[in-house]
């Protein structure tokens, strides 16, 4: 009886900690999905209003990794209303969560002012004390780009 | 005197709290370095040896992310022996941590080949059940690169 009782509790953990994971990665996908189509549109304050404090940022039109959320605000600012997606396609999203923190990575196909642009995403988001979750990380990258050194730009 | 005791408390809470922080972070930004020295002499089992099993991974090389340690370890393969960065940089690494996640991020000077490369780098790591810290999600992109659509290659 006993071990029934401790492969029932065992089967409900499991089943609750991989439900918990599947909300987790339902709840962070629609943030994101949520914050890229007001930027599409360009509305900046989506992201901006996802990002924590100590937000780290990379893109691939900055010299070095951009550090806190003021730094990111004023990256931004200018791009306000200026962006004009058409089409987007997040491929294959997948998140992997602990409790407190998870990574959302996909790539993502857009097209603005007739280009198309393949981007590698990561994401990091944290769960912060009132329990809403924040991004702590944002890097985007070209999909096989050109390298061309800094230094001869 | 119960006021006095709730202070210290608190104190000693966030004293610890981010001692542990210090001490994730150093033990992660080593991590990295033992794993990055190997790479840079052609040694890929550093790396490999970090990653673990749900690994995702991106770098400007490849059309779309790769999922699991059996890929990216197919993918390593013809490198080994073959990599000799002669100048390493990390720049500015910082570490952003919760008890059982963590998110690196540098930027990197290297030279191969009297070539300078510029990179962004994002490491996810997280903390095993044997407690050691696995890399979960790896990231690297050149700085600055030119936009190439890839299906015009």
């Amino acid at each position: 009886m006993k071990f029934i009782l401790l492969i029932a509790t065992v089967m409900i953990t499991i089943s609750s900690s991989s439900q918990n994971r599947e909300a987790i990665s339902d709840e962070i996908i629609t943030l994101e999905k949520n914050a890229l189509e007001r930027w599409n549109r360009g509305d900046i304050q989506g992201y901006l209003g996802l990002y924590a404090e100590d937000i780290v940022y990379f893109d691939p039109m900055i010299d070095k990794r951009i550090d806190g959320l003021q730094n990111l605000d004023e990256y931004y600012r200018p791009l306000s209303g200026k962006i004009n997606v058409t089409e987007c396609e997040m491929i294959e999203p997948k998140v992997q969560a602990v409790d407190n923190m998870a990574v959302l990575t996909f790539n993502l196909k857009s097209v603005e002012g007739g280009h198309v642009y393949y981007w590698n995403c990561t994401e990091v988001y944290r769960k912060s004390k009132d329990k809403s979750w924040k991004i702590i990380q944002t890097h985007w990258s070209y999909v096989k780009p050109e390298y061309c050194n800094p230094i001869n730009q």
